[in-house]
């Protein structure tokens, strides 16, 4: 087709981002049956949706022919009181992930820079090539830490963006308040400091806080989800918090129906149901437990992991993955992030755990692990 | 801030899209009850949502915390063999909105060119301004009818995209097959057609066939949504059909989870609910044909329409639609569209319609209108 020579170049150079299979793929491709696949792969959350969210979609169904509230002022005014931060100091899109795109639209192309850790969210990577831009990838610490003095020296006039992983996914590794602090005195103000926190509302360590960056009006977004902690995944609603003069700027690439109606009214739900969240919390430190003892029973190296889900050095990451997959469980390997002989497991219920540490022991008795 | 100064220009520039508004924002600003206000602003379904789709939706309320089918396969299986296309060929998107997207991150930029007819879409030209590219709006016939003609010899080797809306929104007028075949055998192959039919489902007239040009390989892409023939427009899902090459660019700035669990699901099942479709056509029509007779009883001018909207010559839409809402009545005014002197009226219920004449009638006794 001619039409393709007029295709704009970064673009036409993507490869596009692996997401986990579904598990219906799965049971298909292994002659599985699919009740009895184990998902630990997607970092979902444990105990499913959030009971009061999910009563807030059946409320909702007979108004689905709506368009939805293009303000969100509902879950706007909602989040403004619990953050203490202003109405237009908040922007919405379909999972925080489509913040990552505005932001790449309003402020990556040619010339431009982004600043990101090795080993973080490949999305960054992606959107960064799509736009033509020059990625910064920047070695990690010991323990697959980031290295925020490094990544600070990293920059450059050409830097239009940094982000910040916290708790990293697929590391699981969490930066403390002192470092994120130092950080910021080096980070110069023409800089956008991208604070993607995906799993603060159940990062099983002290969550630094970076809201207070965008309170003293400093050059940087804080990027929230429900998909992890509320378990509203599947329905895509995140948002970001920064100053209403970014916010504006971010809100332009934005169409106006992106946070659909049930997303925003469950959202609005989820914000009350502490109880959900707090058991969600409990069953990851349990799953942590188990499975920090899982690996130090078979000597196989872990990273100590602050979120909901951890990394496995289990050697040949892919062909591992494959063969958890034969046995019914899904985990995730990590070739994308240059992590070839890790896998990730995501926190799962008590059986699903012990699923996969049956499972991991069959391949460790077959000398695979 | 200072990194305000590193934004993308054509982005900067961006004025977003004013969507209507929601019926609680219009109570809250002129002290009504929502449930006394009519909103036909949107051309959302007059029968609500699909009664399939709902019961769909009411299964997967517990699954929700699952991350949506990257590949949405069995909404793209079940829409493949319905249109009798390959699986490659659907790209879905949250509403076929998105999918103007994906069409303007792959296919425009400076000094890349859109052609399109006066008051159509306006998103297009939004769209084509955020990508920094130039838009050649082609005067529309008598009726407020797109040229093809005129938009056919509009295009030079700089344009990449042409959009065809229809029917077209505001207008609701219908392009007929003969016209469209004139059309595709001026446009040079290089040159790629956007078949913009959210309307397509229900529409009131003969609609073209344009699928047959994807099917014979011409350079074209046609858009269809669940948001208007099925009710789903809250719930966000579009998609488009196009040869499996064009796609797979297409996918590239896609990100893997924009549509939706829920979105999917519903759309499957809406699939199946012809008995809904066939009932929203007969409203349509009823409503076109009250809307018709109260123009002429009032001696109004209007475009006969093809869809589920009338545009209706009131003079001073802007000011008209204003009193509407002072009664309880949202319609939409379409200063964005140039059409200052008309509001386009969504066709509903019987009562929703009735409550519009008696409002408009109370206009015309105050001589508003």
């Amino acid at each position: 087709m001619k039409i393709l020579d007029k295709i704009n170049e970064p673009v036409s150079k993507v490869r596009p981002y692996q997401p986990g299979r579904p598990i219906e793929d799965v049971a298909r491709d292994f002659g599985l049956n699919p009740d009895e696949i184990v998902k630990i792969a997607s970092n979902e959350s444990v105990l499913g949706v959030s009971p009061k969210a999910q009563k807030a979609l059946i409320e909702c169904v007979s108004n689905l022919h709506r368009y939805p509230d293009a303000g969100a002022w509902e879950l706007r005014d909602k989040l403004s009181k619990k953050m203490n931060l202003e109405p237009d100091q908040f922007i919405f899109g379909a999972g925080s992930n489509e913040i990552l795109v505005f932001l790449a639209q309003v402020f990556l192309g040619p010339g431009k820079a982004v600043v990101a850790s090795a080993h973080a969210f490949v999305i960054y990577k992606i959107l960064t090539a799509m736009m033509g831009g020059d990625f910064i990838e920047v070695p990690v610490k010991a323990g697959l830490q980031h290295d925020l003095d490094a990544m600070a020296k990293a920059i450059t006039p050409e830097t239009s963006l940094v982000f910040v992983c916290n708790p990293n996914n697929p590391t699981g590794t969490l930066i403390s308040q002192e470092e994120i602090d130092n950080f910021m005195e080096q980070v110069p103000d023409d800089v956008l400091v991208v604070f993607d926190e995906a799993y603060a509302e159940i990062c099983l360590g002290e969550m630094p806080d970076t809201l207070s960056f965008v309170k003293k009006g400093k050059t940087c977004i804080v990027l929230r989800t429900f998909s992890k902690a509320y378990g509203l995944a599947g329905i895509r609603i995140g948002y970001g918090m920064a100053s209403a003069e970014l916010v504006s700027e971010l809100n332009k690439p934005r169409q106006p129906f992106n946070a659909n109606l049930a997303a925003q009214n469950m959202a609005v739900a989820a914000l009350d149901d502490d109880e959900f969240l707090q058991d969600s919390i409990e069953a990851y430190r349990s799953a942590k437990q188990y499975y920090e003892q899982l690996c130090n029973e078979l000597e196989l190296e872990f990273i100590p992991s602050y979120a909901n889900f951890v990394l496995i050095k289990t050697g040949n990451g892919g062909d591992i993955a494959q063969k958890l997959m034969a046995l019914g469980v899904i985990v995730r390997p990590l070739q994308p992030y240059l992590l070839d002989d890790w896998i990730r497991v995501s926190f799962g219920t008590a059986e699903e755990n012990q699923a996969f540490g049956s499972a991991i022991k069959q391949l460790r008795q077959s000398n695979d692990v």
